[in-house]
């Protein structure tokens, strides 16, 4: 490859834990990285993230320009920016999250690039921004963001991605090729984990069963971390249960098996893996929860229940959870 | 009827906001009755209950006695009172609730009276006290402990009981009849609208039907009201699908319609009584839940969900309900 990365300007929307850990590997691997802050501005304006990585070391990261919005992030560049990656929480059950972008000077080179969980999420970005490439990914990244600007983040950050095409059987263009490559160079060089997934969907659907299930579990056992909800054989059997329901709308959507591991075992399987993990930890949407801020509830489990009353899949655990996320998320945006 | 009254003694076990009304209303008929307070056992030692009834008046109730325990309610009475008024909160995971009657000399001539919510609470106290008459029942009183020994309460109390038989074909006895009218009558010159109720049982599944939607989905929901959970529409849904399911269980149970209303129409029926209440309220499975306190989540939603399971009837709703609820508890009790 003989792109020159530092040529490539990054807008990074939503700099948060998630999307400072990638727009620090991007800088690494020689991008021109800006960040658009919303409640960490002052503090990355003036000194930037701390970053304390087992996995990349201890580090600064100072964005090349630090933005309070995208309208001004456009305004400095007036030509648009080669990659805008997304990494705000998306919540199109009070805004259309693509309205964000719209000040965004999103011109035809621009490439946006989700780094958001959920289901159903790239519709809204399709819909408003119809001729631009449209990049969508899984991140897997223990991350947090301890205070404002300071970031603890543990193991090798990974991002899988493809084109989203609305269409699964369009075919990928050579020029998106191009761009899907360059992008997969970039990460490689700042040492994150990267790899162009052919069936992308498969993936997301692979993360919304285990963020559908312990999620509203932790979520609506009065803030429960994951430790709590395995040891108490109820939750435990709710979330093997929840994760059985979410598998049959997610094979039937995308048409085969989640993965290898057979739909049987998967739930067990998942439930194994964060038995071993070191520490217990809470889902985010509990701390939204705890915080009385906005959960995202309608992309993590409504997209998945909308899903399923399309495809006659009854869904009763999901539904029933959905429920009281309901009522919890619009009393926290009452107050 | 030539009974006397007066020569009846009764030992009230539970004197909160329900035990209270139904204790006061019985002295008013002629009774002695004495009370085992626990909390409120030093208030109510000192000036009894001050109780503000929209339909009874305002009053003070200085019980013939008040006891911290029932053993020194034994010690005090050692011939056994002729009923004993069970009217404490029923937590059969914690402990067999009969244990508590262990101290308070039953003896052959005592009616045990079960003032308690829930479905399958008899057995405890038929299997520890075979041979005592054991009468179960359902009480309709609107009612609330406001501060300690201060009760305020609204509309005519009801209560509708009958003789608890295992085998719902067994004959009632000549002398349980006697017993039955006589406690029927007591009630009625207390102004209580009691009622002898053939189908007893039934009565009960009504009311848990109304428990088993209402109580979980308020605890559920961060702590909400009966207009909180009828204004949103997610959850006013889940009260209607939650309520459904506990029908199939009772109509299974008893074998027969749980009322005159058709199944299909009872659940709206219901809501339509909860949303036409002139004030919206807190279940008291919620008020335990934000106190902290233990909650009847076993004889409302588990025992349900024990008969849903022998009789092979799914449902999936109050069995997410209940393993939420668990963990609950479990955190509760821990702390």
């Amino acid at each position: 490859m003989t792109i020159e990365a530092t040529q490539k300007k990054i807008l990074l929307v939503g700099a948060g834990a998630v999307g400072s850990i990638y727009g620090w590997r991007l800088q690494q691997a020689g991008c021109s990285v800006s960040v658009v802050c919303r409640s960490n501005y002052k503090v990355v304006k003036e000194s930037g993230f701390q970053i304390d990585s087992t996995f990349y070391g201890k580090d600064s990261f100072k964005p090349n320009a630090v933005f309070s919005s995208c309208k001004q992030a456009a305004e400095e560049l007036p030509e648009g920016y080669d990659f805008i990656l997304v990494c705000t929480k998306i919540l199109p059950d009070i805004l259309n999250p693509a309205i964000i972008l719209k000040d965004c000077a999103v011109n035809e080179k621009s490439t946006i690039v989700l780094i958001q969980n959920g289901i159903g999420i790239e519709k809204y970005y399709a819909e408003m921004f119809p001729s631009n490439k449209l990049i969508t990914s899984i991140a897997h990244v223990f991350t947090k963001q301890v205070k404002t600007g300071v970031i603890s983040q543990v193991d090798q950050a990974s991002l899988i991605f493809n084109v989203f095409k609305q269409n699964p059987d369009q075919i990928i263009s050579e020029e998106e090729n191009i761009i899907l490559e360059e992008f997969k160079d970039f990460l490689t060089r700042g040492k994150v984990n990267a790899k162009i997934e052919e069936n992308i969907q498969r993936e997301r659907w692979v993360k919304i069963v285990w963020n559908i299930s312990i999620s509203p579990v932790s979520v609506l056992t009065v803030g429960s971390n994951t430790r709590e909800l395995l040891d108490c054989p109820e939750t435990r059997n709710l979330l093997l249960e929840s994760m059985h329901e979410a598998i049959r709308v997610g094979e039937a959507v995308i048409n085969k098996p989640l993965t290898d591991t057979p739909s049987t075992e998967l739930p067990k399987q998942i439930l194994d893996k964060v038995d071993n993990l070191p520490e217990p930890f809470y889902p985010s949407m509990m701390i939204d929860m705890q915080n009385k801020r906005p959960m995202e509830i309608q992309v993590i489990v409504k997209n998945v229940i909308d899903y399923a009353n399309n495809l006659n899949i009854n869904v009763p655990i999901l539904q029933t959870m959905y429920a009281l996320l309901a009522l919890i998320q619009k009393k926290n945006l009452n107050n």
